[in-house]
């Protein structure tokens, strides 16, 4: 099955203390779709300037990409740029230019509109809103949102909350959001108010996933080298949902296999600047990285105890 | 099996968001008592001032603690004021009275010489060295360190690096030992140097046990009520030492089930102030815990991916 992601594309410039890249293909549609589109079929939904270099996009497109709902509007592209420290904990952002992303209303192509599966990316809680409008049942839908979003739009993002299955949001957002330091209380506040499924991100500390009656946890990948920080995130997602439309299976055994395909998929998004992992990589290599998690995590109960 | 413990015996007073306690049982020794107790006898070492409650003590006694190696001697208790803020995640030193653990000497009584395990709490490298000469061979040694020995004896720690089997410390103090941000990178620079077996304590994140080989990760648990932190590091040695001595198995397995129990100490350790929870609970509790984790962090492989 398919999955449709709406979300910025963008042009990132980043400097790690490992080296800089230059407007490189960036965004939480692009990583997004970089993840998932190893896994199951995607349709992107996003705009980009008229400067942009569509070419760039050829990978993802040959891939399995559909980037019919790609809009080209006159102006500049969406552009980042942001610098880590040592410790690539947390980005600083250096300049935001929001360029033609300012005026993005999404327009979800016919085609597109029975996707069974739908990820919300990263934009205004009022856009995320209107795309569930434009689309017919999907089987489901999950959202992610910022700090920036809490702050500006709450009562939309609270509507949001009523139609989204899956929301996945890092740690500090789940507590602003909340007002619960707590992350057991925080997801439960979340849950009260729509989502049965809550995963909170915790980059480098591995991601929590709550439901009603459960917790499961996988931990991020202990690498020697981690890169570039930047859309681990939104990789992570892509993993998730690519992972739940490749075996239309919404159980929670699968949701907790489709939790470690997103974390392994995050693990290889930082392992190079940009999408450029996801470029290198296949089946082969995703396999044995769920295998090392599962090796990770695992342990035996001693039954005499 | 018995594990010997040499460590700080303390008198806490701390404050957090939920409460008050003053003048509570705490320190290195204590907790790790507290918590291996209720997995194998425990033989204590460690000095007490001429006003130390020991009566308070006498709930470890009575479950197993030899006690003929705490020293009284004349003065003032070692006594720790701090408190944690809303986020728990470190303690603020508010006062410091070293008092008699300042003279610390640690005399290994006869009768605990031939202790199959060794725990050396976090005191002075230098009196961790003079523990393991007074010792005859056991068959594990662990230890503890802090900032504060790093800084100050550096070449002592360094040294009693190549006399230990495994470490515990946290990952704030892994990066200042071996000068890595990186976790992998610091846990090979320590095994480069003897212990075979680097466990890396990340509080609410969760701790990491490295060997040459492997990786092995237990989260912390998600609890919804964390009480009071102190003593949790304490108590997950106490767990996972305890485990060892009791069950006399040092493979791989066991080693990771080790974890796991210490995990589980550590949230016991902070769902009530001092050693008060490892009061109240019993094997059946310590078994469900287990059990919680390993739901917790559960998933099975997909063979067909």
């Amino acid at each position: 099955m398919s999955v449709l992601v709406v979300g910025s594309v963008a042009l990132d410039s980043v400097e790690t203390p490992f080296g800089k890249a230059e407007e490189a293909l960036g965004g939480s549609a692009t990583f997004f779709s970089a993840s998932a589109s190893l896994l199951c079929p995607v349709q992107l939904v996003g705009v980009v300037g008229s400067d942009f270099p569509v070419s760039q996009l050829e990978p993802l497109a040959s891939r399995g990409v559909d980037l019919a709902g790609l809009e080209r509007a006159d102006g500049e592209s969406f552009r980042w740029r942001g610098r880590y420290r040592h410790d690539l904990n947390s980005a600083e952002t250096l300049e935001t230019r929001l360029g033609v992303f300012s005026h993005f209303r999404p327009k979800i192509p016919e085609q597109f509109r029975r996707a069974p599966f739908v990820f919300l990316g990263n934009i205004d809680p009022r856009l995320q809103l209107d795309v569930l409008r434009q689309v017919e049942r999907p089987r489901l839908v999950a959202c992610d949102t910022m700090n920036f979003w809490i702050e500006s739009r709450r009562p939309d993002l609270l509507e949001l909350l009523g139609h989204v299955d899956i929301i996945t949001l890092n740690d500090a957002e789940a507590r602003q959001l909340t007002e619960e330091y707590n992350l057991v209380r925080a997801a439960r506040w979340i849950m009260e108010r729509g989502p049965k499924h809550v995963i909170i991100k915790k980059g480098e500390h591995g991601a929590f996933m709550f439901t009603a009656q459960t917790v499961f946890y996988a931990p991020a990948f202990p690498l020697e080298s981690v890169f570039d920080p930047t859309g681990a995130g939104d990789a992570f997602a892509g993993g998730f949902i690519g992972y739940l439309a490749r075996s239309g299976d919404l159980s929670e055994p699968n949701l907790r296999r489709a939790v470690v395909y997103g974390s392994a998929m995050g693990s290889f998004a930082v392992e190079r600047f940009s999408i450029e992992r996801f470029l290198e990589i296949g089946p082969q290599d995703i396999r044995h990285r769920v295998r090392e998690f599962h090796r990770l995590v695992s342990f035996e109960q001693d039954m005499t105890a």
